[in-house]
């Protein structure tokens, strides 16, 4: 797809609504002849006459004079819109047929059938919002959960950009003192203070590596987790899954559609989204762990970033808990371990357990309070209900849990060892995260040339080197924002959009 | 479902688009307290001190102040609106999950979930529209058809229903007259001319029955007409098929998912849509037309409304072709008989259907000039290229066709036919066509009640009949507009609607 600003004097036309049947569709025109596209079709008020944010009934005619719809026009006067130019929305009668009609009409007239993205696009190149921003809104559309959607909405709001902008800028100002220098280089000045300078990028180094830390978490967050639930037949992988389903009474839609594209079953955990693919596969594919065998269902296993494994604490040996463990887990795949059944266990070391969570003893009074869950703290080895010799070296390396998914004890805690297995030490869910693939690209590579910098200076090379690797780490930089962009890299953002964004 | 105008104190809240991937999505509020409802999390302009139709920038924020959405406000203060009520409708980014949270929060808020349809019974309860304009609404989004649309524009921009209230307007006057002279039946006047109501009776009778008449046709244009073709194998179907597509270069969508929903081949003839069903069932079980057996592909011919019967000229014997009419024919069927392969007719006599359309014979130069798609007029019977003793007395009772669709001859005139076998000789396209079960229904009753009106006055039967006559007449005449309408009623219509119109 090419993307180039000559094509800022058209004036492009879509539909800004999904395809289907609903109640209206809304048609979006902008360019600087939108209202003047719209007004040739419109009976009604003279709309080239009409203040800006207003909205007006009337029919759209086609050329034989027929009506083609009873619509209502909204009407914004650029620069006062979202792409910055003239925008005209049209809401018609929810008919593909109606709204095809209007949008060949439209294109009669004078319009084009705008690109993917190309509204969105419009609203960056007339600096109405940075790259990142622009990205944001098809975050925002895409999101599905609390924590997708408050990282889209932070992030089209902002986010870390505007701290981009201002860092780069400083860096800009040195960048433009060491060339100044290269021009003297005969006189042998210094411009730029090296110490500040050392400074400065010391410090958008730290900020990077920050963003660069979050990148796990809001990828996390973003696309969810897939997590894969295993373990020997009775191990009580069904009662686990529902335990867990079953306390996350998700969001109940009343519109139609809405979960409609899940193929899993999704447990969110504070916004967090842990895909359990395709469960039932993976159960019958560890119901036969001794025979593998069933090689899609582990290619599915593998990959995936979360294993949950399950055994039974009463029926399952050590040895096998090993030898599973080994078959199953892949490197960087994080594993939890959970040791079920935990109400049948018969060591007397398990009532300890219940009393780190709740303060109390008796694991029989706990039963007759059946759906009072309190909840008990995790393990450490030592702790384990086996003797600890016995115990497979795999799982003392993991986290795991105790639990007794039937009588759902420490489901709560669980939960949040799951949560706690995204999060990095240095990254909590409320600092600034970043959460797009092409970002975290640009901050790597403009943190490998802030190192560059930061050696260069060190070990006293040329200036023009060291203003060589500023640049470089400008350029990444700036193609956060979209400071520097190319036509390429346009394309190849604003074509993952829909059309009519 | 129930409605009554009690739930007109609710202020009620619904998606407007479709639901799925999109740019924006609308939300709908009416009732008397939608702008208060939407200004209570809406922070930007104080909603209540704006104009009506006017459009307004600002986030929402739900109760933790946290924002979910960067929206537009379009405000439609009461009676000025699509309800006649106060209505707002919240443009938003085009995200299942900020839908979702926006119409919990307005909920929270105080507003409920519309049910389907409300809206627009909310605007035929507050006069907004009559009922068949409120049907027509529904009517204009299902439409996907030149023809269909323009039938739901006309009918919703008042089409039929103003005469029929102006003429029942009429009759409601004679009624009065003749209740009151009931209330003096003792003195034995007459305030109601006999002769006038006669006159004005058979008036509305003559307007009835045309639009009675309009119901076939109507009915065809608003939902098309399921259309077989059958033939033995080798007549040229699938040839056929292919000539009468190929020219009907249909509208190519741009827009994606218009015609997903489309399960069989539509024939598009003057924007009536003859839907070639499960053509590929079809022919493999007239393969079999011998051998029958292919019960769920007879009954498909059966439930269509037009058989189009294909043989081949040259090697298909009359004998047969009156067998396998006499198989496919069901009664209350349009059928049309095509003799195929006619480019291959021996019989001189053939030359002679070129020379009615085109006015030029040889059947040689015309192979020259493939492409030159001069027409052929239809054919009567003596006309035919068998010896009219040979020929099947089916066909002769039958239109008939002659064509080779491998040359596409006469293609033209077949579908001119096919037009003109859903037209009665009445009911013409650009007349006021009926399409809706539910008024066709309602116009026959009415129709029976005057004959009964008429009759009791020809037969001298006393006034106090006449007057209930005419009463159960005026009853089902204002069942169309609504003038009279139950709770049953209208949830029967506005139950069909989607949620948000």
């Amino acid at each position: 797809m090419q993307y180039s600003t000559h094509d800022l004097n058209d004036t492009i036309v879509a539909l800004a609504t999904p395809t289907g049947i609903g109640a209206i569709g809304v048609i979006r025109l902008s360019g600087k002849d939108a209202i003047t596209i719209c007004n040739g079709v419109f009976r009604g008020k003279d709309l080239a006459q009409q203040d800006t944010h207003t909205i007006h009934f009337g029919t759209i005619r086609d050329r034989e004079d027929r009506i083609v719809d009873e619509v209502l026009v909204s009407l914004f006067v650029g620069p006062k819109s979202y792409t910055g130019e003239n925008v005209v929305e049209v809401s018609c009668h929810g008919s593909n047929y109606i709204i095809q009609q209007l949008i060949q009409l439209f294109v009669q007239e004078g319009a084009r059938m705008a690109q993917p993205g190309e509204f969105t696009l419009r609203a960056f190149l007339n600096g109405r919002m940075d790259l990142s921003q622009a990205e944001a809104v098809a975050d925002l559309i895409a999101s599905s959960s609390a924590s997708s959607h408050n990282l889209a909405m932070q992030q089209m709001r902002g986010g870390f950009s505007d701290e981009i902008q201002r860092l780069r800028q400083q860096l800009l100002d040195f960048a433009s003192l060491i060339e100044l220098e290269l021009d003297f280089s005969e006189e042998d000045v210094e411009f730029a203070d090296r110490t500040e300078l050392k400074t400065l990028v010391k410090k958008i180094q730290t900020y990077i590596h920050a963003l660069i830390q979050s990148f796990d978490l809001g990828n996390a967050i973003k696309h969810g987790i897939n997590t894969v639930i295993a373990g020997r037949p009775n191990a009580g992988k069904s009662t686990l899954l529902n335990a867990l389903l079953n306390e996350d009474r998700a969001i109940v839609s009343d519109i139609a559609g809405t979960t409609r594209d899940t193929i899993e079953e999704v447990l969110n955990i504070e916004g967090i989204q842990f895909r359990l693919i395709d469960t039932a596969g993976i159960r019958e594919a560890s119901d036969q762990i001794e025979a593998i065998g069933v090689e899609k269902t582990m290619e599915k296993i593998s990959q995936s970033a979360l294993l949950i494994y399950v055994f039974d604490v009463i029926q399952t040996q050590p040895e096998q808990v090993r030898q599973d463990l080994a078959k199953l887990v892949k490197p960087d795949m994080h594993l939890l371990v959970i040791a079920n059944k935990m109400d049948l266990n018969p060591h007397t070391k398990f009532e300890h357990y219940f009393e780190v969570g709740s303060g109390k003893g008796e694991v029989g009074r706990r039963k007759a309070e059946r759906g009072n869950h309190e909840e008990v703290a995790g393990s450490t080895d030592s702790d384990f209900p086996f003797p600890t010799s016995d115990f497979p070296l795999a799982i003392s390396e993991a986290q795991w849990i105790p639990i007794s998914a039937l009588e759902k004890m420490n489901i709560g805690f669980l939960k949040e060892k799951l949560y706690q297995s995204v999060l990095t030490e240095q990254v909590q869910v409320d600092s600034t995260i970043v959460s797009n693939a092409r970002h975290f690209e640009a901050l790597k590579k403009a943190s490998e040339s802030l190192d560059d910098v930061l050696h260069a200076m060190d070990s006293g090379i040329t200036s023009d080197f060291v203003a060589m690797d500023i640049r470089r780490a400008l350029a990444f930089l700036g193609e956060i924002t979209g400071e520097i962009s190319t036509d390429d890299l346009l394309g190849n953002i604003f074509g993952k959009f829909c059309i009519g964004k």
